[in-house]
């Protein structure tokens, strides 16, 4: 009787029930482990939870028969609405302000201009490379489609720079995405580009604006009403709740609801917060920590389990070498597309600042490009709306992408992500780069 | 995109988000009026949001030209996973241990014994007056769920035995609820009455020792591995997924998982919450309890907007005069169903307790009588279950039965409820009792 809600998610009723309890008691399970190694030097709480999920998936595998390797199939309104904002909203809670805003434009630059370079780049190279590998059922939507997919990153923060650069690309990659789905691309014209950047213009200003708005609301009643008499429940309460509300408008005025909900997270900590109680204060503090934690491990743990979906692969099983083939490409073309507005980028930025400690050095691009390497659920997420309908597909050419980005995913984070530690403590060995490298931001 | 897994509680996907828009910022403003209310002689935060939800209800339902008056319809699966288990566990995490512990026979008499016998008389005098008032289409099963429904009590904290005796009796109703339509009701004899005795006293000694156990676990995680090193991001995550792996195993082993979350919340108050570190320690707690503030807010807003639901008055509509009856009926076994316990099990009580102090005074006696009137969302969700199918209805009886419910818990919320906070000023005139009171808890 209690478990009925799930089952949009899951797949029946008791069963749903088992495949829940699994589920959280992995979750556990990651947090532990994660936790012990710590310490480690190569491995991170993502690439546990990934590794967990993996193997759990194998295990389901071989006691299922070979049916099906998930608990849960890969949802993306699960992670749209309950896993991602409370990443993104915590990011903007946590951010150090200062430094994000003296390093504003680079990151804009980066997070925006970067985005679009490679989001060109990939999928030049895809319609380029992949008519002569005569792939099917791909149509001009869908190979666009591959260049916002492989153009959301997935970074591990070594500066404020990729952190920042990490949610402005999610925004742009979304937007970029639902953009190419809803406009006419048989007659692609100068006019139809310029409404799509002033459309990207207005999407990115009003978000901003809105999520600044909800945030100084808050500080505004919380000031206001409360005066002279607190209550830390009520306080911690309306914060959730404003936080929560601005990314609902945002979804009601059409907008980027994740930019909408980072801008509020800064507004927040920097006005709310300091005129709440102390206990007010540690609570929203670690719980917006926490809830962001587990959600993190949650996608890395989810898309671990998913990657083993035998249905895609049984697709695809007869043209084992088209698909190595068609993954290898689009690693190389990430790469590539990454490396063409990193450096360029950095000299333009270089150029506009001028005392020679902001600039950024040739050994600091070379992380900055290999920090954002990694694809992740975003990509995941993008790439079933785009090629399944309700976490199925028949047509190879589709499963053959869906395989891929799963591929992708996986390869970029666990060998790309093994490499990030190593890289900075060779090209950057001062101790604060260590240090301020430990902990991953999953956008 | 981002809004289609809410479909199965809301209506369509554009208007969903309006109508969660507008539910976000209703919740706000009950947090915000019930803060400048909170001095009133005679209003709750519960109340508030009661009557903001009627209102809302009334505006849509001219707005929208008469014909719904809910942004959401009342789901049972919403209410049974997502609103009640925070509510409980935190009950169980902010409980006054020693004092529950001192009066832990005499609560569980009036929660477990109380409550079946406050089931017996509604259930028997459903079936001897409804029957002569010739109400249609109900059976027996339809009469024991009548009985189980209207024993759910939403008390009023006014001590400590009325604190305790809502939970119990949430377990016991919600547990009796689910045997009375489970076990074959054409031939009742001793043997299932007796079988019916033995699965609940199993029910009841399980859950509890599960949740003591989940309890205990996290207590050692936390306190073996973490040994000399913390992370309070890590220790709340843990406590929190460990309460709620409770009450998915209690689900997994068809237990009462609202007995199980409640002890699991004592243990780890007990033990687990004084091995983490002080930040973890005032995260816990006002997490815990903000998370079961907005519950509560939700479901009285909830109960109060779908109210108004048109479609089950039109149904009953014709015929007034018995609609009015059937409820003062069940209001009336309601008063009587609980005096035929409150007072007896008091004198039972007091035979076992030796100091006079401990004892239950007669004014004290009413008290508890009275504070434990109110009906709320249990009766709301188990109703829906019994009288609906996916929330809708054509029988006349079963269309008068959710209206009487809706009835009788807007009145004894309402009307008891403003009642309480006047009656225990009268009859216990002492401070620390009229402090005590002012928090109300809902189950």
């Amino acid at each position: 009787m209690a478990t009925g809600i799930l089952t949009a998610v899951l797949a029946s009723d008791h069963s749903s029930v088992v495949s829940m309890n699994l589920f959280v008691a992995l979750l556990c399970g990651c947090i532990v482990i994660g936790h012990l190694l710590e310490e480690s030097r190569w491995m991170n709480e993502s690439i546990t939870a990934l590794a967990i999920g993996v193997c759990t998936g194998v295990v389901i595998l071989l006691t299922t028969g070979r049916k099906s390797s998930h608990l849960l199939v890969f949802s993306e309104d699960l992670f749209f609405i309950y896993l991602l904002p409370p990443i993104i909203f915590n990011a903007g809670f946590q951010v150090k302000k200062k430094q994000f805003f003296r390093n504003f434009m680079t990151i804009m630059l980066f997070g925006a201009v970067g985005t679009l370079i490679s989001f060109a780049i990939v999928s030049v190279g895809a319609i380029e490379i992949f008519k002569k590998m005569n792939i099917e059922d791909l149509q001009i939507g869908d190979y666009l489609a591959i260049g916002a997919i492989f153009s959301a990153t997935d970074s591990v923060c070594t500066s404020i720079l990729v952190f920042g650069e990490g949610v402005v690309n999610d925004a742009t990659s979304v937007v970029l995405f639902n953009a190419i789905q809803s406009f006419d691309l048989s007659h692609i014209s100068t006019t139809t580009a310029l409404q799509f950047a002033g459309n990207f213009l207005h999407l990115f200003i009003s978000s901003t604006l809105l999520g600044v708005l909800a945030g100084l609301l808050s500080a505004f009643i919380i000031k206001k009403l409360y005066f002279g008499r607190h209550s830390t429940d009520r306080e911690v309460a309306l914060m959730i709740l404003m936080a929560y509300l601005s990314y609902m408008l945002a979804e009601l005025f059409y907008l980027s609801a994740i930019l909408t909900v980072f801008f509020c997270g800064i507004v927040m900590s920097h006005y709310t917060w300091h005129n709440v109680t102390e206990s007010s204060r540690v609570t929203t503090k670690h719980a917006f920590a926490t809830l962001s934690f587990v959600a993190e491990i949650f996608i890395f743990l989810y898309v671990g389990m998913d990657a083993l979906d035998i249905e895609k692969w049984r697709v695809i099983s007869d043209t084992p070498g088209k698909s190595v083939g068609v993954s290898s490409i689009l690693l190389g073309l990430i790469l590539v597309g990454r490396a063409a507005f990193v450096f360029p980028l950095s000299f333009v930025s270089n150029l506009m600042k001028k005392a020679p400690y902001e600039k950024i050095g040739f050994k600091q691009q070379i992380t900055i490009w290999w920090a954002g390497l990694m694809r992740g659920a975003v990509s995941m997420a993008l790439a079933y709306n785009q090629f399944t309908s309700l976490g199925h597909t028949q047509l190879r050419g589709n499963a053959m992408m869906i395989t891929s980005t799963i591929t992708v995913v996986l390869f970029s984070t666990v060998v790309f992500g093994l490499m990030t530690k190593p890289l900075i403590r060779i090209l950057l060995p001062s101790p604060k780069h260590l240090t301020r490298m430990l902990s991953s931001c999953h956008f």
